[in-house]
Order: C-alpha cells, then sequence, then structure tokens
C-alpha cells in the first residue's frame, strides 16, 4: 500500500466537533451523513468523521468545570481499546463497535472516519490491561510522563515493539469495523514541552506502521497544529494530512493568520499529502459549547476561507450541522468552478502579500488553465491587481503561460478582459475577487 | 505556630536517598539513627530522614528499565493517603504506618523526617477514593494534567477548598505518626513548563497551611532545585527550607556551580529560611544506584563543601551510609569551629568571585567575631589574599569591626598575624582556608 | 573611599527628564535648583540631575522622526570626551564644563548630578583620537559591536587597560567640575542580546574604580531597568543604585508592576545599596516630549506611589518642573512622617500580596518604631486588614515587638486602637492607607 | 528581467575566502580565474567571487586581536560607495573600480562576483556623505542599531525611498563594473535580535529591486545562514541563493549536520532559487587564517559532500586554491555523471534518515533517467539498502518510474543488478554510493 493513494486529493468532508463537541451521537451522525449522501455527495464531500471523546460516558454535563471529565467511564475492551460509548452509540452494543454505523454509512456512498486520542487509556496503564498479541501489560508500554495538557484520557505510547502492537492492535480493530480515516490529536504538536513541539514523532510511524499492517487504506490525519514547517519532510512520508494551525474558528484574526501559514506551507502540497487549515465553521456550529450561532463570518469573509482553502489545496471539512444549512451556504460548498481547484491538478503560489493584500495564482501546468485571487485583507474596500509577469516567475519555467484576454470573476460570475498583463478588482472588505481563465 | 520557629537554625541530619534511592528498609534507617544519636547528635545533627518511595512495593526491581516503576504497586489507605510499603518497613502493619518507627527515633533523641511527592497518587484519582474530610472524590481534585516529569506515581492538587481538605488529611496523618520534617518533592522547581518552574506555588500554600492546621512544627522542605531567586519572598513566607541546585553529587562541576548558586541566595538566609545547597555526598554513597563508592571528592573538596555550606548557611544533610564512615570523615561533620558559623548568630557575604577564587566573611555583629574563608577554585595551587576593608564593606555599617591581629586557620589550626589588614594564605587545588577571629 | 557611604541614605533629589527630556537648559536646571534650595531641601531632598544628551546640539529638532538625532553634533574635547552643548549650557564656554554649574548648585547646598551613557563617543571612535593617559587611540577600545539600542552616541568600552584609562579620564573630569553623582545609562539592562541583559558589568567595575580613583565620593546610579535579582551582589558591590524595572511612568499598570518589583528585591536594600523605582512623574510633565501634561495620576495613586517608594526604601528623583508644583504635591514631598521611613533605620518587609491588595510593614529594630502600609489593587474601595503576628514573622526575631494600641494613618491623621492585634481600613481605589506606630 | 532567469541551474565557481580569508589580491584572483578557465570552465564552473573586506586597507595585520580591525580605512567614493582597496587591486586606480579585473575576467569566459555586508559605510554615516541620487546625507539612512555582530564596517539601511537610492547607486556601480554575482552578508541570518533573525528582510527586497533598476542580471546571494525554512517564500520571491547553515568548515559534525538542514529544504529547490550549503572547503584551505593546510575531509567524505551537494542542488563554490589542487581533487570537480544532477531535469527526494545513514534519489521525470545516493553516516562500513518502491512514493505519481535491471555505482563505476527491487551497498565509513541508471 502507498499511503499517498489513499487520499488522491484533499479530503472532503464533515466532522462533528464544531457543532457537537464531546456529545455527538449515532442519530446525529446518521442524519448529517444522510443529508451529505443527498446534497453534497456530488460535488466530492464524502467524509463523516465523529470526533472526540465517542468512548465517554457522560460528556458535557461537567462542563462548567471540565471540557474533558478527569477520569470519567470510558468504554473499553479486556485489552485496553476504546470502544463506542453505548449510550451514544447504541448499535455498538455486544462489541460490534462503529462497524454498524460505518456499514450505515458505506451503504450511502460514503467513508467513515473517528477521531482518537494518541496513546492508551489511562485506565488501562493503572489497571495493568493486556496487550493483544504482546506478552507485556499495557504499564510497560504506557509512558507515565506523556500526556496531552488539555485531555485527561491517555497516555503516550514508548517507542518499543509492544507499544507498536498495542497501535497494531487498535488499526486492526478500526479496520475490522470499517474505518477509513483517523483524525489523531495530541500528536502534531503537543502542548507540553513547547520546546519540542512535534515530540512524538515516533508515535506517528507507529500508527503509519499499524496502518500498513491492517491492510486497509486508512487515511492518517494528525491534530493540533501549529506543524512545524522544518519537519516537513517528516509529516509528507508518514501522514495524509497535519494542521498548521490550533484550532480555527469563525473570527477573523484566526483566518487573517491562515494567510500567514498558507504562504509557509504552500510548497508542501501534494497528492496524499496535505497540509491542513482546519474544519470550516460556518452555518451553525458551537451548539454544545452551549454557543449556538450562526457562524461569525461575514459572506465576504466565507468567499475567501473558501478561496483560500481552494486554491492553497486544503482538506475541506464542513463543522457544521448540516441538517441546518442555509441555500447561500451550501450554494459555497457546491461552487464546482472553486472546487475545480483541488483537482489534484493544479499548482498554486502566493504571488504576493502584505499587511493589506495577498494575492495567488494557481494553474494547470498541462493546460495552461489558472486562476489568479486577490484577498483584501482590510477593513475597507480597495482596488487591487496584480501583473500575470509577477504571477508567471513564482513557477517553473513553462508552468504559467497564461495569454487569455478574458477571465470570469468566479463569485460574480463577471467577464474582465486582461489589459497591459494587468488583473485588477475592487475587493470588498476581508472579502475576495477570484479570476479564472482557461 | 510560627514556621521561622520550627526550626532556628539549618536543619542538621541524615538522608537515606544518596546511598539507599528508593530502596532503604525500617532496619536501615535504625541503625543509621543509632550512629547518629551516638556519634553526631552532640554536634547538633538531629534529623533522620526516609526518602523516596517508602510507600512502593518491589523498588528497585526494574532499575535497567524504570528509576520509578510506573504504575506499581503503592500501599494506600482508604482515602488515597500513602503508608509505608509493610515489605521494607514491617512495624507499620495494622495502619501503623511510621508511628513505631518515629517513636523509635524520637527515643534516641532525633527527629524523624519522610520524604513525600506533591499531590494525590494516580491510582487514588483512577479509583475515585473518597478525600478524608471532603464531599468529593479524589478525581475531582487531582489535576491530570499536573504530574512530575519523572516519577509516576502522584497527580497534582487543584486549588480549591477540596484540595486543601486532601492536604490537610495527609498533614494530620503525619502529624500522628510524630513526623517532624517533609521534604516535598517536585515542587520548588517542576520539570514540567520549564517557563513557570514555580508553578505550583498554591500547593506550597495548601501544604503550609495544613501543617499550621495539623498543629506540629514540622518543618517544610522543598525539592527540588533550582529555586528562583526571584521568588524568594514566598519560598520565605511559607517553607523552610528550598533547594537552590539540581540534585547534587559527588563532582566538582556541581561543588563549583553552588558557589554562583550561594552569591545569588546570600541575602535570603534567615531564621526559619534557608536556601538549601542540598545533601552532603561524602563517604560511601550510591549502593542502591548500583554504584556504591566512596566519594568522589577529594579531601580538599570536602573541606570547600563543608565550609561553603556552613559559612553560606544551609542545611546540612548526610548523604552517606553513617555506620561505614571512616574517621577522617567523622572529624569533618564534629568540627564544632566549623559548624558555629551555623549557630545563628552569623551573617555572611561573598566578598568577591571570579574563575579562580571564592573570598566569604563571615560576622557575628554583637561580638565581632567573625570568619574569613578563602576558596581556590583552580586545579592549582594559589595564593589568595584579601583585605578586611573589602570585607567589612560587604556588610552595614558596624557589622564587621574586625581589627584583631591574629587569626586561627580552622582547618590546619595555624595561627596567623594579620599585616596591613590582609589576610591571606597558599591554599590547595579545590581548597579552602577558613580563618576563625574571636 | 567606601562607596557605601556616600549616600547613607536613598538620595532624594530632581531629575530634568520627565519634564524636560533632551532639551533642558542651564536656566532651566537652575531656577529649579533654586526652588529646590528654598522648598525642599529642609526636607532632604538635595541632588540636581542632569539628564541624557547635555552635550548635544540641535536636540528635539526632529522629534517626529527621531528621540536621538543620529550622528548629530556633540561637544567633545581632543580626548573623546563629552563636554556640554554651549546653546544649552553657555557657561561652560572656554573648556568650564559644568564647573560653573555645579558650583552655584553646591552654593546653593544642593548636590550636582549628571545623566552619562556608558561608553566612548561614536565619533570619536571613528576619528581615532586619543585616549588621555593612554597610548592607544578611541578605536582600540571602542568595540564597534556593542551599541545602545535606543541612542546613537556611543560604543561600549571593551574590558582592557586602556579602556579603564578611558573611563578614569571622564571621572576625573567629573570630579573636576564637581559632580556629584553619575547616573549611567544602558549598563544595568541593555537592550541587545535580552539573554544576557547585564551583559556589559564590566563596565560597571570600571566604572566604580574610576570613582575609587578619581577621589570624589560620586553617587554611582545604574539605569535603565529590569536589574535582575539574580545580579543583586554585583550590583550591590559595585554601584550604589540601580533601576529595578524600565522607565516608570504616570499610568496605573507601571506602578501596579512596581509592587512585583519591590517584592522582589526588598532584601536588598542596604546602606549605600538602593534599588531604585525610578522617577516620580507627578506635578507637571512631558513638556519636550510634546506632551505637557499633569500627571495622569490620581491623588490616591500618588500617596500609594509615595508610600511604596518610601516603604520599600527607594531614591527618591522627582520629574516634576518643580517651579509649578502645587501646594498639594508639595505636601507630598514634605510629608516628614512618610519621609521618616527612609532615614536608614528602618527594615521593611511586603507581609501580602495578591491581585487585590498588598500589605507592607516597617520597623525600627532599635526602638520598635513601625508602620504597616495597606494598599488597595483593586479599582473599588475595600476593607482592608492584616494582622501584626503575620508582619512580625516576616522579620528576625526580635525586630518586630509591636505590641502598641494606639497607630496614626499617616496620610489621614486618624489615630485607630488596634484590637485583636488586627490593623484594618478601608481604602480608596489605588490608594493606601499608612500607619504608624512609635 | 526575471530573477530565475539569471541563474538557470545552481551557481557554480570559486570564493577566495575559504584561503584567503580577508586578504585576496588582483593577482591572486586572476591566477584563479585561469586555472579555472583552463581546468574547470567545461565543467561548468564560471563565478570566480572576491570575498569580504576588498575595500579595506591592513587587513590581517591584526589578526591576534581583529579579524577585522575596527574603524580601519575603507576606500570609499563621494558618495559613501565602497571601492577597492588599491593597495589589494591596484587597477582600481582613477576610480575604475573593480572593472579591469571583471574584463579580465570576463574575456576568460568566465562572470565577476563580489562580496559586501549590507547597508552603508559607518564612517560616510558619520561623515554626512551625500546619496547619489537622493537629496540627503548619510545618517539619515544609516539605521545606528543595526549593525553585524562580527564586522565593524557597516550600517543597516533604514526602509525608506533614500534609502533605496542608495542600493541603487551601489548596483549601478556595480553594473558598471560588470558585476555577475553579490554575496551579501549579514542579512540572511542576523547575529542580534536572535528571536528574529530574518529581522532585514526589507534589506533583502531594496536589492533586488535595486539589482531590476541596474538592468544587469546580477545573481544575489544572501549570506549567512542558516536561513528560516518558513521564511522560503520570501527569500525564493526576492534572492537566488541563499545559505541553510552557518559557515561550512572541513570537519566531519558540520557535514553531518547539513543532511538535516537539506531534509528540511528539499523542497524549495528550484531554477534560480537555490538553498545554498555553502562553500567546498577541499584542497588547500585556510591560509590567511594562519591555518593553511590540506582539507581535514577524508577522500570518502568528500565524495559524501559532493553527492549530498549535487543531488540536493545547491550551488558548488570551491574554497580551494585552486592552483594547487591535486588531481584526485580535479576529478571530484570533472565527474560529469556527478555533476548531471545539477542540470536542471532532475528532481531530488530524501527516502530516509535515521542517525546511520542516509538514502536520497533523484529523477529527471520526463525521461525516467535516476540516481539512488545511500550515505553511510556512521565511522563504520556497513551495508546500506532501499526499495525502490520506497523511493517511489516520495515523488509525485509518474515522476519516479524506474524499472531497470542494471545501475552503475558513480564513484566506482561498479555495474550492479537490481534485484527483487532493493538497491543495495556496502558503503565506507562516511562515504556514498551513487548509483545511476539512464
Amino acid at each position: 500500500m502507498n499511503k499517498n493513494s489513499f487520499a488522491k486529493t484533499p479530503p472532503r468532508g464533515w466532522n462533528s466537533y464544531d457543532y457537537y463537541d464531546t456529545n455527538v451521537t449515532e442519530a446525529d451522525v446518521l442524519v448529517n451523513a444522510e443529508f451529505m449522501a443527498k446534497h453534497l455527495k456530488p460535488y466530492g464531500w464524502e467524509y463523516v468523521v465523529v470526533d472526540i471523546q465517542w468512548y465517554a460516558y457522560n460528556t458535557a454535563t461537567m462542563r462548567d468545570r471540565f471540557q474533558y471529565i478527569p477520569f470519567g467511564k470510558n468504554e473499553m475492551d479486556e485489552f485496553g481499546r476504546l470502544i463506542p460509548c453505548l449510550d451514544k452509540f447504541p448499535s455498538s452494543v455486544n462489541g460490534a463497535g462503529f462497524k454498524p454505523l460505518a456499514d450505515k454509512i458505506h451503504a450511502l456512498g460514503l467513508k467513515f472516519g473517528i477521531h482518537i486520542m494518541r496513546g492508551i487509556p489511562r485506565a488501562a496503564a493503572q489497571n495493568h490491561l493486556p496487550i493483544l498479541g504482546a506478552d507485556v501489560t499495557a504499564d510497560m508500554i504506557a509512558d507515565p510522563s506523556s500526556i496531552a495538557e488539555w485531555n485527561p484520557d491517555m497516555y503516550g505510547i514508548r517507542d518499543c515493539e509492544a507499544g507498536q502492537k498495542y497501535y497494531d492492535s487498535i488499526l486492526e480493530l478500526y479496520a475490522a469495523w470499517g474505518v477509513d480515516f483517523i483524525k489523531v490529536d495530541d500528536i502534531c504538536s503537543t502542548g507540553f514541552h513547547p520546546h519540542r513541539s512535534y515530540g512524538r514523532r515516533h508515535e506517528v510511524e507507529m500508527l503509519s506502521r499499524a496502518i500498513e499492517r491492517c491492510g486497509r487504506p486508512i487515511v492518517l490525519s494528525l491534530s493540533p497544529g501549529p506543524a512545524e514547517v522544518s519537519e516537513s519532510w517528516h509529516y509528507k512520508k508518514y501522514a495524509n494530512m497535519w494542521r498548521i494551525t490550533d484550532d480555527f474558528w469563525d473570527n477573523w484574526e484566526t483566518l487573517l493568520y491562515m494567510f500567514d501559514r498558507c504562504e509557509k506551507w504552500q510548497d508542501h502540497v501534494s497528492q496524499g499529502c496535505y497540509p491542513d487549515c482546519d474544519m470550516l465553521p460556518i452555518g451553525k456550529v458551537g451548539k454544545h459549547f452551549d454557543q449556538e450561532r450562526d457562524t461569525l463570518f461575514t459572506r465576504e469573509e466565507q468567499k475567501t476561507m473558501m478561496t483560500l482553502w481552494c486554491i492553497f489545496g486544503s482538506p475541506l471539512m464542513l463543522g457544521a450541522e448540516m441538517t441546518m444549512l442555509d441555500e447561500w451556504t451550501l450554494s459555497l460548498l457546491r461552487n464546482e468552478e472553486l472546487l475545480r481547484l483541488e483537482n489534484g491538478r493544479f499548482v498554486s503560489r502566493q504571488v504576493l502579500r502584505d499587511k493589506e493584500k495577498c494575492v495567488w495564482a494557481s494553474v494547470d501546468p498541462k493546460t495552461g488553465e489558472h486562476y489568479i485571487a486577490l484577498f483584501n485583507l482590510k477593513n475597507e474596500e480597495q482596488l487591487i491587481f496584480v501583473s500575470r509577469e509577477e504571477c508567471k516567475v513564482m513557477f517553473p519555467d513553462g508552468y504559467f503561460t497564461a495569454d487569455t484576454e478574458k477571465m470570469v470573476e468566479v463569485w460574480s460570475q463577471n467577464l474582465i478582459t486582461v489589459n497591459n498583463d494587468i488583473v485588477g478588482a475592487n475587493v470588498k472588505p476581508h472579502g475576495t475577487a477570484l479570476f479564472h481563465a482557461v
């Protein structure tokens, strides 16, 4: 198996976190999956991902004090492998795990993903549970000094053969369930030891090996960010996606910061290797954080976000409760001229960036088809322009040979004529003009 | 109770760690206590301290892999309070705890101390044990993200009333046992979060409060170092001793570094408040680290160490297995002219320090009795001298009014005449000349 | 000479900076000196200090672009020693330097101080000027990589004999002029190399040596802060005052922060050794910063500031243009019951501090006379109290033996009765109650 | 002009520094240029670069004290532009500058480069020299707080129009001289402010703009390293080469470290954009550092260095005095099968790296021609192997389609047969096997 073939274009799907936090149930997942199958699947949206603490009971009952209940009740098998909480995922009864849910999602033509924390449950270590396929117990592979600063559930795993066996045993289980995607948390940037934020790279390697051994092409997504640019080789060799910032939410500052991160990561996007801008907090979000709301992003900001994610080549994971999406938001997610940027044939580069504006260009080197995005980072409308010559020199010779006279602005569908090699537009505050030429 | 009256001069005693590591037994403690009572007590040595993991079984059985066995078996009562491991401390049977041992030590005219890790056992949190006197269980007061990097036994305690109850409950137990001294570890400088190494100060305050409440004058010693000089006010308000370096062992580099630390801490020594230079690794040490050996310090270095500790005003805690002490080493520990520096009446100041030498002066401002120490930091013998004028200006007006003509060198008992206000001597490599005048 | 006898109590005076910036003239200095002689000298105010760039021409003419004009015209003798700019200090004509001005100030019964940047003028190095008394030129002693980040005038001096000669040569000049006080800048905390902010300590030693050699007791004041607590020994051995924060101005945040710094430095105040809280920005300030204003501090905040400075033991340097002081402000500066705290006999300690309040106690151990200050750090009025027992334990045995029944609140002159050992008061927002008992 | 077309493959040439330090003369340069023209030009070596302080007199006369004489005599025109020191470059007489030398080098069919420090001479600022084409003087554009920590000659230039004029004026001069290459120092990583090592990026932009304006295609090389990977976009937009480590010399540790840096920079090599591994310290080096020697690298290490530089795609700049090169060293520099890796058609990736070994693969995606390099990082000989499948997945789909049966080992010219997709060899300590298949 070649992990770069698991997801030939940036994964596109839905993740339960932004709306449901730790509290998503089987019913919630299914209703969203059905919506996706019906309304978004034709546009390439296919992953349905159950986020954090699906194994935990009583989640969100102590929200005023704890985001994650310390030493709470988690469902676990005799080998220290977490399995779904029966209160939230009743079909998991009798050891079925996520198989029944995954089957239903597959039947809709979709793919099924789950979130995990790296490591082995703290309770497994404390109780000396046996490791499947190894002759040691959990206390011997759990590293008592490797914890997540923000989540109390797990210990990191030592770099040893028996530790690998544990990762093998969970991936074997996930493969049996039919899992297509795992989002592994507290691994890409760990809160402890800020001076070595990618200090658990051996656990990434162990996960990668376990995926290979399980025989199922399971996409490996690493969280949270910021990933370190200087470690790009390692992420690319072992993983499929890795977060390039800390959690992204619906405020302009985090969106503005993403321009900086995309600049730094732009040379590292390739088939099977996707720097990840995180979930799209649009539509309705925040319910189980006790902050149910419509996204705080303006429409211009949403267009800017979608354009940046697509021209950069990020995975697209919807954070909204999908059944409550309005038509306008849906139109963002079904804009084929925009999504085309992620078909795997385009190469993109930032052309310029300062405090007021940013310009990206993208080209299919085989055909010359190209896009130019003009982003307005100011709070006021402004005229932004760029010469195509300036775009050209950001690419290898012969890539960007644009000489069309006409371009279409994707969001407005206005047709413009390129004069003197200059592409320009008046762009609204925090908004974007995206020009496309075939 | 005023904690500054618990130990009116720097505590002087013995600690099991340097020789026994995690493995000291009741018998070992008693034989050392008897030795101390007979040979050292007349010289002010009185504390007998049982160091780390007295509650743990099978200690040192996995030394090739672990200094501290992760998730090992620890003796604990129903309230999550650690009690002595019966294999090592058989008199603890039937819930007696350390009382029988403490009684014997008290009967010898000595004081009894124990080491603890800050916090509550991880197993207590995992098993939701009740907290004595509070209506919550351990999982609610244990902070799952507060661990020692180097020891797997405990979780830190949250800053809350129920957390205070836990500390109250253990101090109540220690008071009942007759404990006179606790050395609390992973609290003065915590390995995690190097940017806020004194980040658990609320646990120091809780311990201090718990001592007050227990009604027994228990000396509070904080470990490990380096304590931060800028936090001196806090240490002084709440504790009796605090380590000023990381673990001190028998090599010249750590001794040399102590000169730097003593310079920085010299203004913070007062009754009940003792910056701590750590144990004296002399005589036989290292047995249960599988490195049993005579101290690697030369005799000159041992004299230097003893002189620095005493003129600075550090607690003196012997690391050696006492029953194996030779006469020469014993003479170090019974040198009354040296130990006199720690009688609580002297004020000491570093006079000068560079890469080659260091000079300290100490004076009893009431009587004018004074000492001048000349330390040779070089690998070669050298002549070191200082004018008493230079010493004088390091003290408040009227403190150091030395004008005696004669001084005695403490180690050699040579008498010298002070000419032109200059005190000097040829000092051996890494050695010390200590002059005394009444 | 013993530098600790140069200023037996914390220096008290006036500094031109807060009002005049780089632009003070001889006439300005004289009118302020005369005011001081008449109105403040009886209360111990005696230093008149000319602050930065007295040697520079055209100061403040390019304020919109530069605080300090780069490579501007500076008055200098043939040995690279800066002398007063004739435009601002006409009496300096014919090589008289500051002598005529110093003479006038001395005639008023006051002392004269000047500000200098450490090092040698950049122009002297570039022009290879000779060093008085040495056989090398300035280019050989100037360190081209040692500059102030914020001022373009000087290069630091290398640690060598010829470098010492340069410092000797300027101190000789200052002694000849009759200078009593030098405030040396960019030396206590240097902006470059934040990881070794006290990296120019050899220049402190050279200055100290030069003062000794010049034979005149010149107070050595180091700027800017924050000085590092862990370097206290060095400051105390070589200097008389050193700043414990960056520049202090009239806003509450910098005043609030001073409580933190005073906590950390409290054990380091002694005769001749004064951690320095910086100038008092009260009355009229800011004129030559183009921000002439009445201090932004409320009256309560001014009382808090004065109380903290005095109970801590800081030097008191007035920043106001004195001739414009109003009666209320003058009363602050002539409050003998307050200033008494700085008579050299009191020892002070912080008793407690949290986010809402702070308590200090001060005692003359010889007589038992004592003060207790209650500081309200909140934006609302609150009741603050403390037990004298709690104050007592912050001091050595026998220092604080307060058992008076009555205390006077210094600012209001209200008499209170101490019940049950408790001292308390309602204190206004950002205000202070200061109790005094004889 | 498109800066990416200035050097379509990594520049290859000679630099005077490693052998001559600050002391190279016109005669030295010419004899080396002649050697290059005759012996190396056919293999693509063409740049002849005069390194640091060609404008300075008396260089190396105070070597025991200074690497660079502070405030020494530098040749300069009336506009503060440095021109060659006549003692070292006599043909510069009468304002000819480097033109006569450049002409001779061009006549040999070679290109001419010079080293400069960023900024404007300190003396120009001190003396208020006029800026050509601007109406301000040097003191107004020189930033007195922007200096090189290690070199005393210059001040950085402020980000302003008049500052741009100065850079324009020097590039105009260099263009008139016929300069083809500038190596700008203290700009890629600045010693001051370690927390913002690329803090002078506006000077890079100004230099880039000045090159465009001068109309001559002058290669822009930035020094010293380490460049920051996260700033790659900026380097690539404005410069042609940038150093990825600090100075590289002939010891194994710096070579070993280069493997780490090449891993991190591998995605950033493209036409006109060359991360730079620094000069090749082979043959005779070190003369004017008073350490004339044959390179300390073993032959195996030299082969490893050449292979890494070539497969990574670094510029190749010879540090040796060329006229003293032996035949074996010359053979390294004329190995066409090796140098072919830098023909601009190959794409290279690190395949694996651990403490013992490293493997790189390189492929011309148009033809399938490929190389595999096996590097032995150990001190002992070892067998190293890799599967071509593992190489394949490091590249985009369809790039690496290697299925040849035979490969040639470049250094030994041994022919091997690839069995089961495995390429392997016994590799000597610190040595390399480089396999090539067409």
